[in-house]
């Protein structure tokens, strides 16, 4: 049964949101993936935050650019936590989804991750729900050591060829 | 019967809105006036955007700050025009507000108008109805004479005066 | 006979204005299309300004880019609802459009949809005609519907086929 | 035993941050609170986020001004979920605070709150903490309809009052 | 007979642009001053725009705040060199007023100076003036002589009070 | 003789002060071109600025990109006008090469125009000379009619054609 | 003799200058503190940048508001380290400062601190003369230390307190 | 042995930082280069930063992007001069890495340079060592003295040229 739920607005914000399927997936975590637009089909929409926590999901994830509304009216209904992604636009360069996003009144908080952070987004809801779940922790600090190896590789690569040669292997 | 409905999402906006009411007021449009959070009570938002229409709102006029989603979340739902009117905040000085107003996605608009334009937006309503009602454009026309003759005036003055007196006289 | 002028400083606009003119197509609303400029023919615009009114424009929608005058120099001279499209620039990202158009001073509103909004604009419009006009708001609803099925359909793709698959097939 | 650490670099963050620690109390959660600046103190910081999980801390809220590294450093040491806050700064009104703690590198996500957003902050935390626990779910549905009931109330109050009185008694 | 004409479109701008009346008297330049709305009198401004030359006007000083159409649209019609001034505004500090005045289209460009800069629109002013004019010249370099010798004094006096004392003189 | 000198820090501006270049051609107007650095040769541009007066030149157009001093640093030696263009920069939009031009102290103004408006600088170099040059004010008059009729003729194949057709020839 | 020369363009940002004055005299490293302006004595500041490095002159700070030339200007001429401090200005909030000083061209650095950030500007040349200087390196260490141990305090002091009673003491 | 530590938390940025290593050694400065992540490899960090100074690293070069905690996290451990090189990014152009790096707290500065400037990170390094370092000085005025002939060369060649031709060589 899914424990997060990855909504976005438009199959535009697919690309990025993606990235918080793929590390629930590689993390274990159970979800699902739906387009719903809060300003195109407010009543479907309405309708999946009302009964979300009762088919058991504990973090709905929902990315949204321009006037992003959708992380936000997720948070008025959903009372467990919301993880918002304010995706890039190419006007206001993702400043207008990340204020939408952000800049929640006080009593409706949104979790808001970087701009096009869809990544970060299914980590946070892993991490989310790893307070209460041990297994799941120690994936994520098995995760987080290899982020940590992959760093240490690069380096010792850098040392031993160089930057110039480092950089040209880069450019294959 | 109320033809413009004015809502806002906190009575910390008020201050601006009631510009909105005061021009319609000065005009002879009737309005209503209520306090209605997107955020804190969705149920009760989302009831009333839905009815507005059959009870004979003719254009919604919202004010909010920050993640403002009031104004956009009433256009997805009543389908006559949208007035939105972003609030000044401390911290990003009202952009925002605007941003979360204006950007909206495409099939969805909001018409928007200056951070803390309550007045303006009062206006924008009654220019939407008097497409349909001559009177209206009538006193809307007078006025904005009244407009430009205020500005005259204060131009004699200033030409009578000079400007050191009048910067005098408007110190007092 | 026209009931909407969309008018654009520059035939660099057109891009963006035709959504305007498209979804009027749509809802069958008639309009007549104008470049205009505000700076390198006051007098012409002036002109036009001054009769749109009399030859039966209810509403103006204007577009422009940078220092973006057309808007706000409309709604000064012609009485019923200006429309503004902030038109997308390469060094401020339309802020400079945007800021020119939506920041209009008391007593003299724009209407301002989103960067490069010419379909919102051209809703808008459609919005505010629909105020007296009961046919085309029912084709308002009919396309807002219509746009809601849209993202439903695509929901529904998304379940059925997956993420990968979904913009496997996007990308073709 | 504490499982919410909340830390700030400065006690001049302690008027936003102590919004977290009162909705902490509100809803019966424990929780500490330290002074701990990552830049002038960076081995008792690095001690602190080490040792953190281990004495139980579920949660850290992390509030910092301009440069503000606390929130994503500690993100990069404490694997269980930090709740970011940006405080206003004179000078670039929190947006040096907001993007040095909401744009974090993939990998090591902070859940970003509103600038000086205190005490959504805190609900952040409790939220997190309700996924596991659901006496505070409940405890959370409350103060969510409180919030909507005095809302309700201020309506009701305008509604009674009209607009002018309403502000005549606000700014009594 | 007055060679400057500076306009605004406000009496609240008048603060700021006393200080091109000043530095123009300073110099002994003569200019007239007035408040012409190209929003609220768009007919008296065209007016005043298009026989400013033939009265004898070399350059416009045109001041505005917000939507700043003033300065661009005198440029339009009047021929002979329009100066902008930015007029300071509270929600975004002036970067709407300065957009709207600089980022002019090809073809029409104003003469930009700083936001507020109601001085250094004088001076551009009489600079202009001064290509034709030696007389005038050489009055500017005396003005430019005196700014120096005013920071050399001050240098002087830094040092011989020391900061601690100087900073003391200039509170009291 | 010269009357106009063109000055930019780098060849890399060339692109854009060509088109100062051009239109004084256009107007008949004789400039020099230079490229001159004030952070990396300041003591040639220090030379140029004391000397350019006494060589007969009457206005310098400077621009530059970044921290774009060049401009400021003329108008500090050179006392007649000096017009400033903001080079537009990848990072920053421009908004760093215009504050570096616009937002100069008092007393020492320049008058700045759009971000790259290199053809708007030769302009305002043009309108500054024509306001002792009756038949350069002829010119402009002209180029400004043509611009005009450019526009205009635009309409009017607008008209002809409908808008699908033209942007159909427009991508030709 | 002088190894640090503290110059501002203006006596207004005195106030912010003498914070890297005082931390010298706290470490015991010698200046000299001038008011020298690049664009109202251009002669002058060009004579005491060529002529700082021979009198002595190891590090210049410069400090500047607005379109701040100051700090660049020094960099283009001294070879040694300039370190530019970006003065708040009230419309812009010193991003105005920041981006002139900061965004130098490829050859000429300005080694920037934080807006106002007088105090770090002194505290960065002491750390540029402490690595030739053990005792200042020593110096230096035990003001890092003490600024630990303040902070280390107010945290003993809060958890002594708690929150409420820490926030007293403050406002008293 | 090196004296300057070179960077970076992710080989993204090597293409940037690859400018300070070529400077350096074209003014003959040993450097080291190193891939270090603060946040993904705290613990590798906080011993590289804690050790540099007994490995005889004298400055610290350190870039980095979005949320860029390196150059600040290193100057809050190492005591001489950390140079710091705020990386480019597409969504906000770098102010989200030059805020994290420029707006350090009071006590622990960085000395910041351009967004992307790598170069002028090299060159801040080194004249920093040239304080003690005559030779090097002397290596860094002659770099200077090279830059001036550069620029001069192409402004000789533009005089030979003219613009059009000049222009269509550089696009050869």
């Amino acid at each position: 049964m899914a424990k997060v739920g990855i909504i976005m607005g438009s199959d535009s914000d697919l690309e990025v949101m993606k990235g918080a399927a793929e590390i629930l997936e590689t993390l274990g975590v159970e979800y699902e993936m739906k387009i719903i637009s809060a300003h195109r089909m407010p009543d479907i929409f309405y309708d999946y935050a009302t009964h979300a926590e009762e088919r058991g999901i504990k973090v709905i994830i929902a990315g949204a650019g321009g006037a992003a509304h959708l992380p936000g009216m997720a948070a008025a209904i959903f009372q467990l936590p919301v993880v918002g992604v304010p995706i890039y636009t190419k006007s206001l360069g993702g400043t207008d989804s990340l204020y939408s996003i952000v800049q929640m009144p006080q009593g409706i908080p949104v979790a808001t991750v970087a701009i096009n952070g869809g990544v970060n987004a299914g980590l946070m809801a892993a991490k989310i729900l790893a307070v209460s779940d041990d297994e799941l922790l120690a994936r994520l600090k098995e995760y987080k050591e290899s982020l940590k190896n992959k760093v240490a590789d690069k380096d010792a690569r850098l040392g031993q060829l160089g930057y110039q040669e480092y950089i040209g292997q880069m450019k294959k």
